[in-house]
């Protein structure tokens, strides 16, 4: 899908110094999309409108229904009417598993905090020898901008991307932050990448539940041009990822892990 | 709480133009909650860790189980933990309200747009004589920004305000946008504050979510200094609500319902 299928021109009325005039300009589409799990109807998210088979198997994976290569039967999208349906190689307990996050079962009066990151501590830590330059780390960034093309058009979407050290080898832009990176995440499972030796670059804020899915993800260093939080920098640090934040030029912070990103002083 | 306990200062490594040095900075903060309804576990929302009485009364408030001034029983916070305790004067099936949006029950297989925007069909238009000048616009514009230490200092929150159209009544950051939102409703109800004639000033996005949050609300007037979405405007334009994007200095796109915003030629 093309980023002008991705957009639709509106008509609005546009105001300078007090002076209005009727214009037009492109504003970025948002489509609801609901998920059938072995045909029981799962969640309705809202998300930009390509990609939806990248997006509900990355949805799975980031809550763990999918795991391994054989657990996915299929998955059949109904582009026009934003249904997707996903079927599973064994029945899947979604009370179970998916409402975790959201409506835990009751389980006594602990810290919120406890069963948050222990949800993520059941991920392992992520064990990687990847390192690269902070040369790369701009480069890298810098051409997460250059393929922004939605972004610059509309001002309205959050841009991920899969790395090598030397180059990005896929791109997903979203009206939302944890979509672009399930989307990610959907691809590399359907196409069978391997995320180890992988970084991700993203244009978002780092907060606690994008930093679970890197680690689901099993990804060791993730680069956003954006401020991460205190939680996910704890969970970081716990599960082996390399946060590196504000790269903006040839700036950047590295929050956890420092030892994979080289620089010339070390 | 003030600014300082919203965030902490975390060693890090800084490089510029490829030399790193060891430095500190300042991250914002960012909690998991958990709000028990009726003594019954509901769900886990991450914050920035203030105003988390607001931020319960507000969600229940979006999600439509309070809606009359008598709904709310007590609201009590355990900000050690993150827990907090909501109890209604009535019983309330949270199988059926709060899942709607999440886990839809099994009914057929219709568009799933149409699910989505009867939802936010179930509001009430909003009716509003409320006007401002296009020069109070960008005031408020101007004050949101002003307001917005947290951001300044960490980059890692979005900002939201209730104003006359003369002033900032209330504003609330949060690190989640829908979060900065629900904090204003939960305020509102709180403390009775009439909606109808006061407008919301706001830093992100404005997707379909936040629309819907506006709606209930019974806001008539949104201003955002980002994008919004083709779905939120749909919206805005069946829902009564003017929408006001890109408002940064003297400019701004008047998308929705223009009527309510004087602008020097009209």
């Amino acid at each position: 899908m093309s980023n002008k299928e991705k957009t639709i021109i509106v008509s609005l009325v546009r105001v300078e110094n007090g002076v209005s005039r009727e214009t037009a300009d492109t504003v970025v589409r948002e489509i609801p999309v609901t998920l059938f799990l072995n045909d029981r109807e799962l969640v309705t998210m809202v998300c930009s409108p390509d990609y939806l088979e990248e997006l509900a198997a990355g949805f799975l994976c980031s809550e763990g229904i999918l795991a391994a290569p054989g657990d996915l039967k299929s998955v059949t999208v109904n582009r026009t009417d934003g249904l997707v349906w996903v079927e599973t190689t064994r029945p899947v307990d979604t009370d179970q598993l998916f409402l975790k996050r959201y409506v835990t079962s009751c389980c006594g009066r602990g810290r919120a905090s406890f069963y948050f990151i222990n949800d993520a501590r059941g991920t392992a830590p992520v064990e990687s020898g990847l390192t690269l330059t902070a040369g790369q780390v701009s480069r890298l960034a810098a051409a997460l901008e250059e393929q922004a093309g939605l972004f610059r058009a509309t001002g309205g979407v959050h841009g991920a991307a899969l790395c090598t050290p030397e180059e990005l080898v896929i791109f997903f832009e979203d009206i939302g932050r944890h979509n672009a990176v399930d989307k990610i995440f959907g691809h590399c499972y359907l196409k069978g990448i391997d995320l180890t030796n992988k970084l991700l670059v993203f244009s978002g804020r780092v907060s606690s539940e994008i930093l679970v899915k890197v680690a689901r993800m099993g990804i060791p260093i993730l680069i956003s041009r954006s401020a991460p939080t205190d939680l996910a920098l704890t969970m970081a640090t716990e599960l082996g990822i390399t946060v590196v934040g504000f790269a903006r030029g040839a700036r950047m912070n590295i929050y956890t892990h420092p030892g994979r990103i080289v620089t010339s002083n070390v």
